[in-house]
């Protein structure tokens, strides 16, 4: 089973629009030239133009439960599928959502075959959100987010306590860690702890050479 | 001064996607051979891609008054702009905003040379609105918000109220009314209550020819 | 082990203040004359007196996680518990938590030695609540709630789904049920299909005689 | 007129249950001794206690838009009014709401003939607020919020400003200031610039001694 790593441009400007196309073709290049499994979240307003250019999975940031109706302003699952999303993340820590919609959320993509990957603070928010059955749960401590301290080493229980209470509710949900991951060795730390990937942002996006940081990335795997 | 027309597609399928391009084309041929001036709300995923399929100004169905940076899933001003929105809802009363996000939300926009609308649910949340000086407010009873009742006919104290506390904060914002909209005599009703042009929806949306219902709309213009 | 009865007073008029005293005095009548186990969770302004006046359990009708602090508004675990409460609802669909707030609630409550209540709206919900371990989950289809009909007449699938769920996560957790259910036979059927007690509101609090419609729902056990 | 101090208790374990009842003695020993107006707003659940204790005003911290009805875990107005609150602060920073329900609050306290008190965070806001027709409006610069640094020496045009702005607006509305004001020469630096009071927390409340802290605070007026 491979790697997964996903970029999450947030709303940082070298990440927005025409910048998260340059960051989306970085992704791809090194993805097929490493022969790893690299996607790209960029901001909703800019999922089509990145979908258009890129072949690499590219993930909405965020989709509410919302079905078809009157939802104004509400991400709509069929909207960022139609506009070339593959997937999304739910939950972060910088749009929580309540557990109802986090169900819902999971539940859309789930019957419009998209994959769902639902962010966690802790241990047993990690185990609660397995028991929805998602394709992915990311913890992520918020203390860490942005901090350069990779997850890895500042709380390396909380990924082997995640993977454990994960594989206890459901096995075939992945654990992906996140917080302050950018180096080689940060993702290979979170590999032999028993993730199955990360989740990256400023570390990549916000870095001098992008590419080159995201070589340094896959280098160790 | 020209009356202004903003069609919201909100999360109706009718309205997704391929589906919002579609529409969009109808507001633009409308707008053409009336005279009129029509804008479009698709959804965030779809402003990418209706703004460069149409010259018509496109908005967006809500921002974040979040700026660049750590805010995942956010709706980030410079997003839209660069997928090519003119300006945005802010505050519909499905996606209802803080007070402080509002505030942020019209400063950025105006920031950013973009047309603000505020959405409100009676006089005195309009006058508020007014005070934070966005392009429009725009006035929704929401409990006549897909009713088919217009609000011109249910309630033409809460337009006519609206203009007047409008006027007494801020003579330079304009007053759109919503709710129950979308026959031409509406439109001149609401035009006649004092407003300067009107919030549509589901009328236009999932009539069965929304191009017919469009040029129904602008007939008595 | 004993059945376990909850009437939640809402913001109902008939609940509030020194109303809610005297509901929770015809609460603890039958409780004693009955030999049941009957709680109330008045407002939140109102434990304090409800629990100075009653000896049965007073729960409070949500709790934040926000621990002790600059959280203005919030509400603090421990003032509800010197105000006199024995545990506390969280998630109610009315007042709805995001996933971190649940958690981190549950555990408030469980540190305070007070016993959570996790509202959830379907199965899967429900699942993800039981992985927080709380004492109990209440499993209440939101479309029911005030209806009138009882979800054990109308859905008895998702009490009969909701307990084997919670049972394969956590044998520990509890289940209720609630949404439409006032009468005997409501709670019996409850209790038949695997709940270990009942949420009740409106039909209680709202009844003409809350006592009487007491006495009727314990009448059955 | 009067100098309003109002001391908001937040969720400091110092200002929480018997605590806030000894916090509110020593405001009214205060105030009766130099013949200031100092009231007191705890935690919700603590209004009821302090209520009857003190003399004093007492307000809470917070109050939802919701009536009565089917509103769990709301926070009616008449809830807090019947446990013996004088008032309430809307729109705490820490405790943000939608337009919508800052303005739905503020009508229900006046329907009560209770006093109203909309925060807010930059001089914008603050118009809009008081387009709302408050009692008070607090403006309270969230960055400065604890920092110990008083709005009043940092900020002093965001005082200035908001008063200006509210007159044009309402004359009736007084303007408060916070953040950061904890000494006498804080109080009388605020009146200086135009306001007609203060909102106060963690320099009293967490003072070694309260009451010493607000002879000082009351001391130069």
């Amino acid at each position: 089973m491979s790697v997964f790593i996903l970029l999450n441009c947030k709303t940082y400007d070298e990440g927005t629009g025409a910048n998260a196309v340059k960051l989306a073709q970085a992704c791809r290049d090194v993805a097929e030239n490493s022969g790893t499994n690299i996607a790209i979240a960029p901001q909703i307003p800019d999922i089509f133009r990145v979908a258009s250019a890129v072949d690499i999975p590219v993930y909405s940031q965020h989709i509410d439960g919302a079905g078809p109706g009157s939802h104004t302003g509400k991400v709509y699952v069929r909207s960022v599928a139609q506009a070339g999303a593959a997937g999304s993340l739910i939950n972060h820590s910088e749009r929580r959502m309540t557990l109802a919609d986090i169900e819902a959320a999971a539940a859309a993509l789930k019957a419009n075959g998209m994959t769902s990957v639902i962010c966690t603070n802790n241990i047993a928010a990690t185990a609660a959100a397995a028991a929805l059955a998602p394709d992915f749960v990311a913890i992520e401590p918020p203390e860490l987010i942005g901090s350069g301290i990779p997850v890895s080493k500042a709380d390396p229980g909380i990924v082997t306590g995640s993977v454990d209470a994960v594989k206890k509710i459901n096995p075939n949900v992945k654990v992906l860690c996140g917080a302050g991951i950018s180096k080689g060795e940060d993702l290979k730390a979170a590999l032999d702890l028993g993730a199955e990937g990360v989740l990256l942002a400023s570390g990549i996006v916000k870095a001098k050479d992008p590419k080159e940081a995201l070589y340094d990335l896959v280098s160790l795997i």
